[in-house]
């Protein structure tokens, strides 16, 4: 069902539910929704078959309005370019904004299309801005699997959602504890190499054309003993310069797209 | 020679140098000098042998002043807390600031200790923390050169020193026109290889084991045409989701490593 109103008013109690899901992490997971905002987001979710409870937009920003007819939502609804500059999250808005429905991101339902995955695992990956970068790589690469032992923040945070360009709807994203995800990757055969700077093993130097998932943890503190305990090999990106360590979307980037180089081969 | 005094009023002239110097490009153009933070930062400029002109350090959250004495500096200056406040760039800062003479980055300048250079050159980079990043991963991998096309910002803006961890002053950073860079690629016999996502030409397909540029655009607007049609070679990094682009500094570090790993194998 497709109805449109029109909404100028701030207190109205749809806006205040747009805020509160857009502020609040404790919101999200209580309704199981959130916000999403852009037009390329948008697109993004609907082809991974997100379920879009409500299409706002502001018919003084967003150029074309027939483009609201190529998705599938409950209801859209225009609001004045006051409200919508409440709601925007991001400087260069377009002008669409979106209530949709979460997944279930549970390890329990992770499922592969291939017998030969290729994932990458960020252990309590801290910083928004480095989620996204992660996500955005895994969508480059095409990586069958993302997974976050020990999330830190909710997967729906804005700055994810902004800094992935929605690449957080296309991969397929589950979260875990560390002890948990170990646990799965044992039981698929799943062979794990965690990137540590007090690893020898060099990454160019072994082979990542079996079932593998690359482990990295954070820029601050590295992974911790339990990855680098039950890791099938902990292997080293060797650095030459003066300082130690490079952002970890970088570091991902380089054995992830060595690992693609790999399997390319055969 | 190494004097120190002590600084309470914000409206002491050096404290105004100081923030000009830290604000304004012009201001660092004019007068030769700018403006570095944190003792990372100092200690890997100094280890590059940057003149350092005075150093500003508040006793309250240094830590240990004892430091000061391994550097090599004209005047040292104590300031108070408050000053200190007003002159610290960063949010988590160490208590150490210094005032530093700019090097020579014209491109005229630039000489190798390699004859088989490998740079990396990223034209028109607008965002200062891209810059950092790239001047990061340049570091990590021990490069040769980076070179800045027609570069939009000035080297010493704090974000660059900040975003690169003091990476800017280790590397031999030069710049120079889009239009002399390339000339001077060419005298060099230096192979061009440019990243675009027009082209065809798989990455990994192509030998970077000669002296090699490896050139990058903006993730706006790719690289003009005048590197396109001067290259040795196009490449792309095949991207397979649903995005068209990665991050220029995972790209350019996807790069780097792919040309390290060559070059380590004979």
């Amino acid at each position: 069902m497709q109805s449109t109103k029109h909404i100028s008013s701030a207190q109205n109690p749809l806006i205040k539910k747009v805020l509160q899901l857009k502020d609040k992490s404790r919101e999200r997971k209580k309704t199981g929704l959130f916000i999403l905002e852009g037009l390329r987001e948008l697109q993004i979710a609907s082809k991974a078959l997100y379920d879009i409870e409500s299409i706002l937009y502001c018919e003084d920003i967003l150029e074309n309005t027939q483009i609201l007819q190529s998705f599938n939502y409950d209801q859209s609804i225009s609001v004045s370019a006051d409200v919508y500059k409440k709601l925007a999250y991001r400087d260069t808005t377009e002008g669409i904004i979106a209530i949709a429905k979460s997944k279930d991101h549970q390890l329990s339902s992770l499922a592969f299309d291939t017998e030969n995955p290729l994932i990458l695992i960020a252990e309590a990956p801290e910083k928004p801005g480095n989620i996204g970068a992660l996500l955005r790589t895994a969508d480059a690469a095409n990586l069958d699997a993302v997974l976050i032992a020990n999330p830190k923040t909710d997967l729906y945070n804005p700055n994810i959602i902004r800094s992935s360009v929605g690449c957080v709807f296309s991969r397929n994203v589950k979260m875990g504890t560390t002890t948990e995800i170990i646990s799965y990757l044992k039981k698929e055969g799943i062979q794990v190499f965690c990137a540590a700077l007090s690893a020898s093993k060099d990454y160019t130097t072994v082979s990542f054309k079996g079932p593998t998932a690359l482990v990295v943890g954070t820029e601050h503190s590295g992974l911790s003993n339990e990855w680098l305990q039950n890791s099938t090999q902990n292997i080293i990106i060797p650095m030459e310069g003066e300082i130690d360590s490079m952002n970890v979307s970088v570091s991902a980037a380089i054995l992830i797209f060595e690992a693609k180089r790999q399997r390319k081969l055969n």
